[in-house]
């Protein structure tokens, strides 16, 4: 495992977003945390319920250390969540499969963010229109100049909520497996890492547009 | 979005798992629930803690209707888990990003399943074997055969948990956009989609390896 720093502050987390497991992994940068948000476009957001948990993936955006969330007014999910219950926000980048000499310490590279808090249902228009761009613009940058805005219908139609990034703890994993020293000179198993990693593939241009429109370098270019 | 047909039988909600938004998008026979999980490396693992849910990645691997997780004995993320507490696993794939006309209508294509329960401990050392084989060969196919088996002391040291299938909800978007006629017919934004994919990388060898060690096929062929 390689070290890996971070530029920024401190994460300063509390009690209960300090790493215990794997503390080696633990990264204690707030520039860590940006760096695997900005990185992701879904999110898995916990939730109680009564029956339990509830994990749902979901867009999001942020900006500073704010991460905005969004969602329809009728969505049940989200009812916790907007009456202020504590929530949780994880966000994975899955880098690798680390192969070991032993089943026992095969493992994955990845960077995970989790930020627990609870989320603020945003009520000014103003604020609430620039949560939506910072979204748009996590998930398709350019979007929100190049599509049309939304109406007034639409934004009534959706709740947009900010979660403060103070409470976050990140977890960075790279390099080779860690192999107990007898297996490493044993030398008798691969060992080593596959790499995973996204890629774009060629736009998919909607067939209801005109045959001759050009896909914008926004999207092209991504 | 286009109709996804899955063979198998239906998945059976119960009153939690029924999806009441976007129904459209709900897939309802269990080899959906299969496919999604079959085609996953990591799950995100909802637990309830005193301070509010808690989402964390974590591997995983399924037979039949049956979901096993482990984890670390010290690992206090496992602790509610464990014990029995209420749990929700999801899996998602993001599979591309939708591009709208409108802002509003922006979205992703994706494949998800959210299985809700609760875990048991396994304390059978030939289904705690099980497990660990299973979720070994849905990380790293061919692993638990190519290596070195776990010792007693690892096993000791490893909590293995099973998970019924039973409550799943699937959710599946493919597809154009699906813009507002008004936006269609103007014809003055780009839509379409833009697919993201996850491929492999190159093996890179452990740097402990003797130097003529080659690569396995389970690993170069993956």
């Amino acid at each position: 495992m390689t070290d890996v720093e971070y530029p920024g502050a401190p994460l300063s987390p509390t009690d209960r977003s300090t790493i215990r497991r794997g503390k080696q992994r633990a990264a204690t940068e707030r520039g860590a945390l940006y760096e695997v948000l900005d990185a992701g476009l879904l999110c898995h957001l916990g939730v109680s319920t009564d029956s339990g948990p509830l994990v749902l993936p979901t867009c999001y955006g942020r900006d500073g250390d704010t991460l905005y969330l969004h969602g329809s007014t009728g969505a049940a999910s989200l009812r916790s969540l907007a009456a202020g219950g504590p929530a949780c926000v994880t966000v994975t980048h899955l880098d690798g499969v680390v192969y070991a000499r032993s089943v026992f310490h095969h493992s994955a590279n990845y960077r995970s963010a989790v930020i627990q808090g609870s989320a603020v249902v945003l009520t000014d228009d103003t604020e609430r229109l620039h949560g939506l761009r910072v979204m748009t613009e996590n998930l398709a940058p350019g979007s929100w100049e190049e599509s049309r805005p939304p109406t007034a219908r639409e934004l009534a139609a959706t709740i947009v909520l900010a979660m403060d990034l103070h409470e976050a703890s990140v977890k960075v994993r790279t390099g080779p497996p860690v192999d107990d020293d007898e297996d490493v000179a044993a030398g008798e198993h691969w060992a080593g890492v596959l790499p995973l990693s996204q890629v774009w593939g060629a736009p998919q241009p909607c067939p209801l547009l005109p045959s001759d429109t050009v896909v914008p370098e926004r999207v092209s270019q991504r």
